[in-house]
């Protein structure tokens, strides 16, 4: 089998077969195949597309190339959810303690944030003395005693899609769907859960532009998912505002706090409720969606799913946490409105890429991060405000730069007709 | 600049300007731009094309990445032909000696074969006592003095082309019509001449499969050669059977004398007055194309293209060469035809590679040649042959192969109606 041979079949359009996609992958990973021919192929794969087969054998290759998570010794159903990325998105700190509430279990492995979106392990550091750092065993008791447990990567699972990727970036080959497909669902497999949720962010500020682009990331995913034998759920869900009102790591935790106690933002809790309902049902702790959608309801607003946040982060070394008091900033700004009329949009890119240059996000991997600064909304799209009226507040430790404030004056769209409070869930796919 | 932007933008179909192609061939030729980028980006240009700006940049940053060879000593019009590679294509070998016969300068530096077709310095020294390697100074010298000179490359010219066409040999990104234009037209316009003929095949065994490609490709070069304001023409031609009778490289000297003398094949003789005529009407030796043809018909009957052909064999290092005994073989066999009607096709390729197998072409650039051996047709497109007549002789000095017999098995297309003597020029851009 010779590389170019496989390079030109697939510029001519002819799909590679499962031994050819595994030649490129196994050969890329131990050297033999150099970088000038996997990105000449990457590239042919953009124009050319691949089908639901070549995706599910790129994603077998990829997820083979590394260690797989073994949760076979935790008992009952494995929940586990992804989001391509949203700002203010703390959607698991909420679903992990609302889903292990009712008995589902979450067994969560998560990567860092990078520029304007934050990762859930940022979120989860904030909190004094919680832990992300934890054995593997210890992780698998865990997740039986209370069914849920959110630790760091810390097995070398799919090398092959951190090569893959770090060779996208410089070639121009990210945006291709069933190269992100298949990047996404070979490391949720490797994470070994039998239910996944996907959270495809659609909008300015995310990796998809269009509702077509997200359907057909979706239907990918799925198809790749039921070849393996998975319960997939992906749910299409607008990024043309934050998440909720919160964008920043404490601020944001706060955010997780108030909607275990029922006292969420709509936005954020319709999310999280759509979500656990899948998980619930697909985790035989419910009869039907409706059921466990009225379950999850229940469960946030009675205490129990708080009572399990408080279990999780105590289990991971977060004791008695004054969660009203630990948000610790020199000012706070706040930002006002410059016309009066209905938000039709709050750009989610401006909004984080604001946070993030506030010390709340990493530009570069090796940036420390501030975890008490960020930005809270007061208004969401839909919302009628006057001129003068405050926009959003600003958490902050540091000087208020021309640049944060230029991002912030262009996040806003206002308009004099009025706008409906848009769904957060576009569409769900399974 | 960035180089994973210029790939994005030609990915998303925007051209690229002057200075990001420069950016790239000069980042490439000096090291700073990695194979793996310029590899996706020749894949990008494959799938979106080029412009015809962006193949005159191309062909331009190309061109300025080596030496480019000063034939400003020279007197009057030099012209210069390039082929896309035919078997038994000899034309240089006429053409030559026939346009410096009535006055255009011909100042070719020429490259060895490859694969099935032959290259004219290979066939240049199965002559004994020709010698291809020329100091500057004495070719300069030579085209002043008898008007015509052929040597081997020895500068450094087009090293950009060398690079990027290892790359897209082993990337899958060969055929692109804009590439091939650029890499042909770089190094044409490096040597130097005012006038370029560019003899396109089309056919099985050639570069171009198609009359559209091949109009195409015409098209760009020409379109590249007039920005550099140079007078090109693309002769488009038929491979779909060997130029003229002989394949082998001292039978197509042989075949190039008797041409000379006015006893050249119907094919051979039409393709180099068509061509000499238009080298000879721009190099200002008649007033027009077809008195330039007629011309050219003249010198080849009335010896003096040979005399010119004489006098530059000589001025390289071949005296008195008897080209009646110079062919050295242990045995010559027949092979007969199998089938009674006319010869539709004799697959060009095929008809190459069994002379390549014989030993008389390269199959890698260190395998040393025979220059006695190779295949002599006795029989054209068009001609009726019963069973049992010779179709072609084999010149040999090894054993006849299985694989060769079984090449040529495969090289006729036999038909019972009547087959019309196919046209070699197929159509003429410029």
């Amino acid at each position: 089998m010779r590389m170019v041979d496989i390079i030109e079949r697939k510029r001519m359009g002819t799909p590679n077969t499962q031994e050819e996609i595994k030649f490129v992958i196994d050969g890329y990973v131990n050297g033999d195949i150099p970088d000038y021919q996997v990105s000449a192929w990457l590239m042919a794969i953009y124009f050319q597309g691949m089908d639901d087969d070549e995706a599910f054998f790129l994603t077998k290759a990829m997820l083979y190339s590394g260690d797989i998570i073994d949760l076979s010794q935790i008992d009952g159903v494995k929940v586990d959810k992804h989001s391509t990325g949203g700002v203010g998105d703390k959607t698991t700190l909420v679903l992990g303690p609302l889903v292990a509430s009712v008995g589902a279990k979450l067994a969560k492995l998560s990567g860092r944030g990078l520029g304007h979106t934050g990762g859930t392990l940022d979120k989860m550091e904030s909190v004094p003395g919680l832990r992300i750092d934890i054995e593997e065993e210890k992780f698998i008791k865990q997740v039986n005693e209370i069914n849920m447990a959110v630790a760091g990567q810390t097995k070398k699972i799919v090398p092959a899609d951190k090569l893959l990727y770090a060779l996208r970036d410089v070639t121009g080959t990210v945006p291709s769907i069933p190269l992100i497909a298949s990047s996404i669902m070979s490391k949720k497999l490797a994470s070994g859960a039998d239910v996944i949720c996907l959270d495809v962010k659609i909008g300015d500020g995310a990796f998809m532009k269009t509702l077509e682009d997200a359907e057909e990331l979706s239907r990918i995913m799925v198809s790749i998912g039921k070849s393996f034998g998975k319960k997939v759920t992906a749910f299409i869900t607008n990024m043309d505002q934050p998440l909720g009102f919160a964008v920043g790591n404490r601020l944001e935790v706060k955010e997780v706090v108030d909607t275990l106690n029922g006292k969420g933002p709509d936005d954020l809790v319709e999310l999280c409720e759509d979500i656990a309902s899948y998980m619930i049902y697909y985790a035989r702790k419910a009869d039907s969606i409706e059921a466990a959608k009225a379950l999850a309801h229940d469960q946030l607003n009675n205490g129990k799913a708080y009572e399990k946040f408080l279990e999780f982060t105590k289990a991971q070394g977060a004791n008695d946490v004054d969660y009203n008091n630990f948000i610790q900033v020199k000012d706070v700004d706040s930002y006002l409105a410059t016309e009066t009329g209905y938000i039709k949009e709050i750009k989610a890119l401006n909004i984080g890429l604001a946070s993030m240059k506030l010390g709340g996000g990493r530009e570069t991997k090796e940036d420390d991060i501030d975890p008490n600064v960020g930005i809270v909304l007061t208004k969401k799209v839909g919302d009628y405000v006057k001129k003068g009226d405050v926009l959003l507040d600003i958490y902050r430790n540091t000087e208020l730069t021309k640049e944060i404030v230029s991002l912030l004056d262009d996040a806003y769209i206002i308009v004099s007709e009025e706008i409906k409070t848009p769904k957060t869930i576009q569409k769900i796919i399974n």
